[in-house]
């Protein structure tokens, strides 16, 4: 679908829609196991809700394709995710409130354990408390001396994000992780001629990190890795005319959230307060983007019971959603999670779509293998943006 | 689908395909309603050919979209409607069976009424009769002086359709119809500068109107709206081989059929009598394009019960259509007219796709609900054309 066509299609007036993304909700059967884990949940409020809606399945990227996170949920904000590229030193800049400019380069940094011959003995440096993160980002912030304008800030733990800000500077570098421990850094350089200068500042960067840093046990270097250019994407409010609001909890959605334009909460406590939140907004936006992070990390956890519990504290809160009264309530997820995988996987995710606009299919459970039998079929998740609009009633007609 | 590839693929031998398309026919069920028009709707003849046939859903642009009823039959004729862009004047002009070239601007124009002020009283000038209507267009005719050929021609009622004819026309002109009453007309003006000529022309024609038309209680004005210049596209028979017939009885639905390079069968009765011309005419063509335009209709009134007779009545008539035998008959619709919603939407159709060569499915009943079961999924409707020809053997196999 070209977008300059939807902009003109677009009403700046309409229903409010709501998204609730289970991060990873999708999933598998366990060996001799009774189902995936939206199929052993008990969830009679998502349920009920499904034999009044129109499901179907969503193929985040492409059949086949495992997506990271990012590229994942631009897809269902509509943003086509093999265009719109967005490094993950980016979106860690953007998920700690930092504000980036369009001469900006990011990339996500671990402190890390050197031993004495330079190779990697911990990729992250025991896991330091973010207080000493915080100390030592300060000292390098004070010692290191470039000849442009940068930034290192912490995130949590062992995490923080290096910004380099110049004319002309590109986010073609390759990571100097070596994503294994027992090798050393790898030497950062360019993949593109454009981007020497930016790895030269790199290696100088690094030189000087090394040595401000030589006299720490734990943290005594960097790895640095998804270098990313920032271009800001066109906002929601200008593709669509949705004034939006993003409930979640954890930086790289948020980051995510702001790179297309939403407002975003600042963190909350839990999922019962990430509810009241968006039942406290209702009145001001057009569009909710409410994040459960958890179901993911169960997954990853290899958590099959936990992730259970998680999707059913989600239904038991489904009630506060709809008492709203939305024109559109869309329940679904990035990506799936396989608790079986213990990683991001590319099966299709279960999609449920609420509206007294819809066209009620036959679907009675919602999950993955009842969804099959939904009205919407299978589809790619940029596609949901458009439903989601249509339903709402905020689109006009094309053509005549 | 690339269609140099399809031009290739395509045989100009095979067998017969009728369209018969039911316009608006998707819906959805009332409120407290017991189903869609075409679920409550008794069609014995319908669900007999279900249960031999191959079924599915159609998107007729991009889930979601909302088509107009030009790109939606362009679409299901396989020109990809995202780039066969037609505007409605075109499709007026094409509609009253007058013959454009490659040098006509098309517009159409509603007489109107303004007030002393020349605020726009009636958008319709009290939908003039039509004999009124022609004797003003035949006024205009013969005083309006334009430094380039022009033609204003009456269609029905209160609408009348003007073409301009030049070297170096542009379509993209700014409609001059306010859309609502107590507004003076637009100003006619180019959206791009190469349309500045045509902008002026415009200009001069509407001030002679006003002088000639002064004099009249009714129609004192003219609005104008749909500008569209005439690229012709390529024809049906040179992109797939297929002599093919429209049976329509509206004027846009044979001024789209032309437009693609269908013989189009003069106005005639009803729908019996659209059904014996099929009938009559089946040996002199490939293909046939059957149009019935009341299920649309009764749609948009938000007259379910009206639609639901009108399906009736095509089952009534669809067994003889299967007399015919024909190698590939579709029954489908070029978009939902929901009468719940007194409207075209964005819901896909159902589709039924007949042959001796079909894979049946297990299908039973034609309806929105039962054809998501169906074996051919959900598609775009520009997926349609190549199923039907290859069901017709009229394609060879694509590389070796």
């Amino acid at each position: 679908m070209d977008y300059k066509i939807l902009q003109d299609l677009s009403l700046d007036e309409g229903g409010k829609i709501i998204y609730l993304i289970l991060d990873g909700l999708g999933g598998l059967r366990m060996d001799n196991g009774e189902g995936t884990e939206l199929q052993v949940a008990r969830t009679p409020n998502l349920d009920r809700l499904a034999s009044q809606s129109v499901c179907g399945l969503l193929d985040p990227i492409w059949p086949g394709i495992t997506p990271g996170s990012g590229p994942a949920h631009l897809a269902l904000f509509g943003y086509d995710p093999l265009k719109f590229a967005v490094g993950r030193g980016v979106l860690a800049a953007l998920g700690i409130d930092f504000q980036l400019t369009g001469r900006d380069v990011a990339a996500r940094v671990n402190f890390c354990t050197l031993d004495k011959e330079g190779k990697v003995l911990d990729r992250r440096a025991g896991r330091i408390p973010t207080e000493e993160n915080s100390r030592l980002c300060a000292k390098l912030r004070e010692n290191i001396k470039l000849p442009t304008e940068f930034f290192i800030e912490p995130v949590k733990e062992h995490r923080a994000v290096l910004i380099l800000r110049g004319e002309g500077l590109e986010g073609d570098l390759v990571d100097t992780d070596p994503q294994r421990e027992g090798l050393p850094p790898i030497e950062p350089r360019s993949l593109f001629s454009e981007s020497k200068e930016t790895a030269r500042l790199v290696v100088d960067f690094l030189n000087q990190a090394k040595d401000i840093l030589a006299d720490e046990l734990q943290a005594n270097m960097l790895l640095l890795r998804g270098f990313a250019r920032y271009d800001p994407l066109p906002t929601m409010e200008e593709r669509y005319k949705l004034h939006s609001l993003a409930i979640a909890n954890y930086p790289m959605y948020r980051g995510l959230a702001r790179l297309v334009g939403m407002d975003v909460w600042p963190e909350v406590g839990d999922l019962q307060d990430e509810f009241k939140l968006l039942s406290q907004n209702f009145p001001q936006y057009d569009f909710f983007y409410l994040h459960v992070k958890k179901t993911d990390s169960f997954g990853e956890d290899g958590n099959f019971s936990a992730k259970v519990k998680v999707i059913e504290e989600v239904d038991s809160l489904l009630p506060q959603v709809l008492e709203l009264k939305p024109e559109v309530v869309v329940v679904t997820a990035d990506h799936s999670t396989p608790s079986k995988l213990k990683s991001h996987s590319w099966h299709p995710v279960p999609l449920l779509l609420y509206s007294p606009n819809c066209r009620v299919d036959e679907v009675e459970k919602f999950d993955e293998i009842s969804c099959i039998q939904g009205g919407l079929g299978r589809l790619p998740s940029v596609a949901l943006i458009t439903l989601a609009l249509a339903h709402a009633r905020r689109l006009k007609k094309y053509g005549a």
